[in-house]
């Protein structure tokens, strides 16, 4: 039996800098609508410390709201796309830059804005921002904190923000994509416990149902794999955590683990990783729209090693970029934002004579 | 009150594959040595399901037991330093290549062992490897499993694990350096929390008090800093879970956050950082003699946010490389390994003349 799950016991520590309580008859949507906003739509935070503070560093992201314009280099950021490795990230960054057609000047690249971290990398291109978050719930939980207080410094208006994941299937195929319905913990609980001044505390684990539907319903009946929407279980380890029997250590047998997988099936999981409770959580505390779309790797039923060919892999890793692309064209398509979708090339005119201009280059060196 | 901790509750899981049950009148020590060495003193596998295994893959790190000669590759390793960010790692390798006088052949550089995995990187500089962690125990519960299976496959004999990182201080100055006695919790618990096949399992916390006393004795009266044992609190986030003011969410005040971090500093804690109760759990549960050796980047009793200058930080983030560089001298040097410590100069002959030859070929491009 999981304990009762509170959904804000900020009162238990006097909520002396919460923002407000809330009203007689308030919905809770109306209610973090008014605490996570401010009347034009930009962020507003849950933390009244950070605006009488002199300056904010964004440690972990090498920004800060004093040394950099933040407003000006992130105000127009409309999409915050966060994955794992900085590679996937970069990555996407050149594939979305693509769907969009954004145009980068002349003789420029992009560049990883938090290069000198060390710890997450960050490409923007134009509207969309996208950041690796690293493995497991403590290196999101820090990246997010950051990314919402970045948004609330550069004044960005209702950000979404979708998390491009793998993950290992339960009764679903490799090569599948999971929309993320609901964010479990490794007790089914559909929360994230934190550990705040050595108080347990839970926080929903809340999904944006309609953007699940929404980014659902951009799968085409060309697409040569399933797209469904179903739970998702969060654990804080890949091998014991997940019932791998191939870790460093197993204490449980292969029945013991099949029993295991298949009342997570029954339950309605349909995958399991290692981000999606924090990722929800902190999300819906901040009143910001999230979803998490990861691809299977695997289906855990049949077993625990990864064994598909890397190039399987990295085609697979492309399904939930795919989606997510189409969906950002959408609503930017929607918003007016979009102008040259088709057919724009850069600044290429001709790649076929770009590229014998190229050729004949090297042919020079 | 916490919970009790039962130090290895494989019973519950009926135990098939753990490699045996303690014996009458055997010691704690005694059976961890018979369960996790063979005779040669090579690592022994708590889980027999990986020898029946056709292939290993350690998919994290990019290695596996039949694409690689992992015993060739790596099993000559004693030392295996890790950290959170690959820059770090890097650094440490070519620092204690220096340090002990490792000389790569002529025309070679170090290169990124893992570097397709995008996850982790490694470095090998002869017996020493240098691999980056990430941040949080989830990340480096996934590197520990794949390590100590790595130490398997490779014959590895008596491997240390020493994690070199920087902390939150309690009470100590910036620039502290701080060895881990033992590893506590967000509840102050000195174990770490697993949750395997939905059940909560605790596993001791324990790091190798031996180990701790020697990189003590490694302190130089010529330091210009202190370097202290003591309790360090490993917790899941880095605002909220370490009583930060400056988090996208603050729902406690300052007077809540002062007494807890004083509560803390009355426990003996001396340090907060992110990864010690799994780095210390899984290490002990796998026989391996381990040890945590930190730099305070602040005193967390005087502010949250970490404002030393990137200089200072830098040469901060070098003193616990500095402390495991001697030991590792020391350790090399008793078992006559170390041929050439002092004055080695690698293929380099004349300083001097090196700088000047390269001045010369500059001058020339």
């Amino acid at each position: 039996m999981p304990p009762t799950i509170t959904a804000n016991k900020s009162h238990d520590f006097k909520a002396h800098y919460d923002l407000a309580h809330m009203q007689d008859g308030e919905t809770d949507d109306a209610y973090v609508q008014r605490i996570t906003r401010y009347s034009d739509g930009t962020v507003k935070l849950r933390n009244s410390n950070i605006e009488l503070m002199d300056q904010d560093i964004l440690y972990h992201l090498a920004l800060g709201s004093e040394s950099h314009d933040l407003q000006e280099m992130f105000g127009d950021v409309k999409f915050v796309c966060m994955g794992g490795t900085p590679k996937r990230m970069e990555n996407f960054a050149h594939f979305i830059m693509d769907e969009i057609g954004y145009k980068l000047p002349a003789g420029t690249q992009l560049q990883d804005i938090s290069a000198y971290s060390y710890r997450y990398s960050m490409y923007k291109v134009g509207p969309v921002l996208c950041v690796s978050h690293g493995m497991g719930t403590p290196s999101v939980s820090i990246l997010m904190h950051e990314m919402i207080k970045l948004m609330y410094h550069a004044k960005c208006i209702d950000p979404i923000f979708i998390r491009i994941g793998t993950c290992g299937g339960i009764g679903v195929e490799g090569g599948t994509v999971i929309i993320t319905e609901d964010a479990l913990d490794g007790q089914l609980r559909n929360s994230h416990e934190f550990t705040i001044l050595g108080e347990t505390v839970h926080r929903p684990a809340k999904l944006d149902k309609k953007l699940a539907r929404d980014l659902k319903s951009l799968h085409s009946a060309d697409d040569p794999y399933d797209t469904i929407i179903g739970k998702t279980q969060c654990t804080n380890d890949f091998y014991e955590g997940q019932g791998r029997l191939d870790g460093a250590f197993c204490e449980f047998s292969e029945n013991d683990k099949m029993a295991y997988l298949e009342k997570l099936r029954d339950h309605g999981v349909v995958n399991i990783e290692m981000e999606s409770t924090i990722f929800a959580a902190l999300t819906h505390h901040a009143g910001i729209k999230a979803a998490v779309v990861c691809v299977a790797i695997l289906n855990r039923l049949n077993g625990d090693q990864v064994n598909a060919p890397k190039e399987v892999l990295h085609e697979w890793q492309q399904r939930p970029q795919i989606l997510v692309a189409r969906y950002i064209r959408k609503v930017l398509t929607r918003d007016g934002q979009l102008k040259n979708l088709f057919g724009h090339q850069g600044s290429i005119k001709s790649p076929r004579r770009f590229k014998l201009v190229q050729q004949e280059s090297q042919a020079h060196e």
